[in-house]
């Protein structure tokens, strides 16, 4: 790899930046050069350390047509980073800052970075998934000038590339980089609804929400807790795919003290990382024969399970989850995501026995303050992030990771860029 | 009318009775005598005193295939009546009490019926619609012998019927009975998720949550206020269709403090009175040209209501809600009753920015701790009940309340069945 350009930030600020980008698109990754423009106002060049492949990467690569297919284009979202200059208006970093780009903003100004029951920053209405969030134009080019497309504000397989500082957390510095990069999509997603309360006696839940809801404890993980779905100690949870994402679902419920986690895959080989992460009954729906998912889980649950996580990304996977969930109170969660559009089609009168859904990007995390407290949580070995990394490569191995999520072998793959 | 067979209940006790009934099925209802069977064990025999019209009885009338067609068949599940007899084992009724019928059951033993956070009785888990729910059978027959079916357990539309205990609660004595008519379905739903809470401080709200978290206020009406929708001080509420199950939920988000409650209703004519009871906003979607509805409440709202509540029975119209309730956390509340199957076709996209759906039979209403409850609060004057009532018929004239419904000319129409 060519480290000419990496010789501190005062050398190439305000400069554009050649590198090495993966271009893709449904193919093997191919590794070249492209030219990346200096950041404009309210933006941050950032060098990759390392990016992750998240499966919404996959599933968007994989996908050939609709709104958000736009090539050649750099994918990648979970990544750290050093901040290698900084546009005009950037004031909350500085160059050499450790950073995690995010693919969900958090301007913290408008009525739902200021509410503490969203995380869905409105700062940007139309946004455009292809290019910067402001300008509707990328800030990568081929050497014959053509432009690149970005991908969900971030395209982290890259040596640079440009993220609107919206998108950018600043980590602390003690914090290992590959742990880092857990938390800046899938792991973070799947965890922040149960946060690190370990056991919750009811009073102290109480005293916690009363604290929360007067806003005594604005702006931390804490306040995740409450955000997407209250698991109770006692609960029963299903958890539908345990990729990063439904793996750190599970174990959360743990931490929350849930008394039955249902982990269901159609992977076999889930089911003993699934039993270390919190899974206690593991269901692999091919060995099912004529039952249903759902007839399983209700048995298991007597009757449904509290709460149910669709964390695949198949329509088909949140209708079997409602009808995993009680009836009276069921509460079924979509963590997946979609691509192509599918419609989700559902039965009303399953719908009005008191069951409820409730969809969530990055799982209600408020990426400025719940990512560095999550970071922080781990340093003070409040958070456990073991297990979620699986498979180390090289920039030049960035194919292997596709291969290793495609076959279910990985969780989550580092891809290490200066590598 | 023939009062041969009103003369109080020991007569009658154990007989059939033979008495008028409305046999229906799409066309206008005809008058006409047959059997009613003595009560069973675990039943009791209820002469009706009146009855009333809920959209419920006419859209499944309106419909002409399906699950739960079974003709003829006697309609009707909003209703007042006095014990005639019990079946045997019935201890919590007496002959000569006022009681109100409930088209959802509460055995009060079961997990759910035990929980606070489900009004969705299983007692019976393999319900039988058109007859008594425990031994399948109907307790109607013509006089000819040949059977007549139940509707939603109660079968209102007669001067007797058979009712399972679990489906029978008691009403004070001085409660007038035609406004504990309207508490036995359509207005209960509506207005339970808010309850009587006038105003509430954030204190006030947070020392009730702790109280009905930790069981202090065991089974009243007070719990309900949370078991649907926590309709906060300041909230922006939608209200599709304006029923006298929407105009309930406005007036209780009235109470509740809700400081827009947008009511968006067909017929121009429910304006006025749903502004009496709470409406701030009006919205007749034919008025709006090219605008799509879920567009003139989001500029109503800032973004979009925090609570969308579906009172029409249209999974279209649950789509515009969805559409209209705030990304972030906005809420969408299905109370409507969708007759034919059809599915809700929903956008996971439009989901995963923080929106929720929730279906509600009978609003979280538990009928038998919750009904008493919400009598006992009109008798105190906590509880208002006027302008539900529009229309007074006798028997005779049944057929008028299924016009004045059809034509948008009622919210409740009484029907006195022994006038
Ligand atoms: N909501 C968000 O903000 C957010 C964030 C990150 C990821 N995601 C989405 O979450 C989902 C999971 O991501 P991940 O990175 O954990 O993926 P992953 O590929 O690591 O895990 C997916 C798991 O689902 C299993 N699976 C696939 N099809 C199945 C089926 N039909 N039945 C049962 N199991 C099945 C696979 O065997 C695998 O174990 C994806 O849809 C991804 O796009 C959403
Ligand atoms: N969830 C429950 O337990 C429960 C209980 C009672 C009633 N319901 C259901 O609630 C719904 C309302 O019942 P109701 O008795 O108040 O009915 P209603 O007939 O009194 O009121 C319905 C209102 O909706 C309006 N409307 C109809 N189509 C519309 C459209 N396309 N756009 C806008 N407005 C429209 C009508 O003009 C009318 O004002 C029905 O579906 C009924 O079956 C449910
Ligand atoms: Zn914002
Ligand atoms: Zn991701
Ligand atoms: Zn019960
Ligand atoms: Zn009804």
């Amino acid at each position: 790899m060519d480290n000419g350009h990496h010789n501190g930030a005062s050398e190439t600020a305000g400069k554009p930046i050649i590198c090495k980008v993966c271009r893709s698109g449904g193919q093997p990754l191919v590794i070249e050069d492209i030219e990346v423009a200096p950041p404009k106002e309210w933006e941050v060049r950032i060098k990759i350390l390392c990016t992750s492949l998240c499966h919404t990467d996959l599933t968007f690569w994989k996908i050939e047509s609709g709104p958000f297919i736009a090539y050649p284009r750099i994918f990648g979202h979970e990544a750290v980073g050093i901040v290698e200059s900084i546009g005009e208006h950037v004031k909350e970093l500085r160059e050499g800052d450790t950073v995690v780009p995010v693919f969900f903003a958090n301007c913290g100004e408008c009525r739902d970075c200021k509410s503490q029951k969203s995380n869905v920053c409105t700062k940007f209405v139309d946004k455009h998934y292809n290019a910067m969030p402001r300008d509707a134009v990328g800030r990568f080019k081929d050497m014959k000038g053509r432009p690149i497309h970005h991908f969900l504000f971030v395209s982290s397989f890259t040596e640079y590339t440009v993220v609107d500082v919206t998108h950018v957390v600043k980590i602390p510095p003690p914090m290992p980089i590959d742990k880092a990069c857990l938390l800046s999509c899938g792991v973070s997603t799947g965890r922040s609804f149960v946060s690190n309360l370990k056991s919750i006696a009811s009073v102290k839940a109480l005293l916690l929400l009363l604290a929360y809801n007067n806003g005594w404890f604005n702006e931390t993980g804490l306040g995740a807790v409450w955000k997407v779905a209250q698991v109770e100690e006692g609960s029963t949870v299903a958890v539908f795919g345990l990729g990063a994402v439904g793996l750190a679902v599970a174990q959360a419920a743990k931490l929350r003290g849930a008394s039955k986690i249902i982990g269901v895959d159609l992977n076999p080989e889930k089911e003993d990382i699934g039993r270390k992460l919190g899974v206690t009954d593991f269901i692999d729906p091919t060995t099912l024969g004529d039952k249903k998912i759902s007839e399983a889980i209700k048995e298991l649950t007597d009757g449904g399970a509290d709460y149910c996580f669709e964390c695949i990304g198949l329509t088909s996977i949140v209708r079997d989850a409602i009808e995993s969930s009680r009836e009276g109170w069921g509460r079924t969660i979509i963590l997946g995501v979609e691509g192509q559009g599918n419609p989700l089609s559902l039965n009303c009168g399953e719908m009005m026995k008191g069951r409820g859904v409730i969809g969530s990007f990055f799982g209600g995390v408020k990426a400025k303050s719940d990512i560095p407290s999550f970071a922080q949580m781990y340093m003070n070995k409040e958070l456990c992030l073991d297990g979620f990394i699986t498979h180390h490569v090289g920039f030049q191995d960035i194919n292997k990771a596709f291969e290793y999520m495609l076959q279910g072998q990985s969780l989550r793959c580092i891809i290490w860029v200066d590598k």
